[in-house]
């Protein structure tokens, strides 16, 4: 595990952006600061990737527009991630925990570095009204930015600059440190914890509302927040993939009876 | 002396810039970050302050652009300040000590807190040719922004933007650790988030054991390590009492069948 393996660990998810401008910003921004991978999640136009805007602001990164991957979903962006971060002004009640862009950079890099299958995301909403609560509900942090609270008009590729300056300085922080431990890490290959990714969990919220229906628990007519706080609570936990099929057991011997 | 005192007492130079849109984004970036004070040294065009394109990429922030001021040199700019930072991405053989721009954040702030008369400056050259070594030498560090080597193209608006950045939460760590707590404290007693004791998930813990017993997924006589599995999630977790409720519902629904 490399120092430039956290980069290609990172993905940056772009939730309906509607201006090209934007994403060709994006990508500038995300490879200035080392970084690869930039998924739109059911953007506003077709041709968002192609568009001449796009790749005018994009300048030297056309690349990372090549390879870009556009989504149907938040859901389908986070699919393979272990640790996601939403970057809202709001804050939410019901709403995963709160850090700012430098609490979540040191997170993240803490959480890359624990196993080679984590992989983590930032996710930006769509210009003007940002993310909504159905959409942070699937990340596991909401993420601020502590700008002038009289005037804290970023626009989303700004945004995305500093949480990507933020993680490329995590990451290169003490790097020689990171290096060390991480031939300790090696040498406890067999300790490391295997995150559950977000389509894992997400099946496992499916069958196990499958199941509280089963058993009455949960009226479908009447779910109430049950389900919300199910998620809110496994996503807190962030489960292992030995949790999640522990889980699945549980769903299965519940759904035979 | 209070944190405002610090934004008061920074500058943000820019050197012969010669594209007035990016005088405007600089401003929009400087009071987004909570600072005011902007000084053009030797701009290449006269109406740089009062350009269409100045105020249409400034936005929200044309106060900014209305109080710069404009000198006709680095010299005349640096006159009232105590310690000067050169962006650049260059070294040179005899200039200032290099520093980053975190260590550049993390020393400005503790010259400003070293006395009331301190005041510091960041300085930005033109575009495309930057500083040259003439106007580092004015300067008492070269601060740099580690960017991707291979491709490091940051224009002058984002690079003062990530700069800002880096000050305003050196300016506002302590401050916001102070009120990190308040919030804190505070949210607790508005949101009343109960958290479980100890015996609460212990009895919660004990039922779910018999629910599992009750659907065949755990067999008493060989319970492997399921429950200190379950155990450990339910721990990790930090579970709320409303959270243990909801699932003791869910234990009773399951021994009743």
């Amino acid at each position: 595990m490399t120092k430039q393996d956290f980069f290609s660990r990172t993905r940056f998810i772009m939730v309906g952006t509607s201006h090209p401008g934007n994403v060709g910003s994006a990508a500038r921004a995300i490879k200035t600061m080392g970084f690869k991978e930039l998924v739109l999640a059911a953007p506003q136009k077709e041709n968002m990737l192609s568009h001449p805007e796009a790749l005018a602001l994009a300048s030297g990164a056309v690349d990372i527009l090549e390879n870009a991957q556009v989504v149907e979903s938040l859901e389908q962006a986070l699919a393979p991630v272990t640790l996601s971060f939403a970057l809202t002004a709001r804050t939410r009640d019901m709403g995963p925990p709160v850090v700012d862009i430098r609490q979540a950079a040191e997170e993240a890099h803490q959480h890359l570095l624990s196993t080679p299958y984590a992989q983590i995301a930032i996710i930006l909403g769509p210009e003007r009204i940002g993310l909504d609560n159905a959409q942070i509900s699937h990340c596991h942090r909401i993420c601020h930015i502590p700008a002038n609270p009289e005037y804290s008009s970023l626009n989303v590729a700004q945004a995305l600059q500093l949480a990507a300056w933020e993680l490329r300085y995590a990451f290169m922080k003490e790097q020689e440190a990171v290096e060390g431990e991480n031939r300790l890490l090696e040498g406890q290959a067999s300790k490391q914890k295997h995150y559950a990714s977000q389509d894992k969990v997400e099946a496992l919220l499916t069958h196990w509302e499958q199941a509280l229906i089963h058993i009455d628990f949960l009226n479908p007519a009447h779910p109430k927040k049950l389900m919300p706080r199910m998620r809110y609570w496994f996503n807190r936990s962030q489960l292992t993939q030995e949790e999640v099929d522990m889980m699945r057991g549980v769903c299965t011997q519940i759904l035979k009876r």
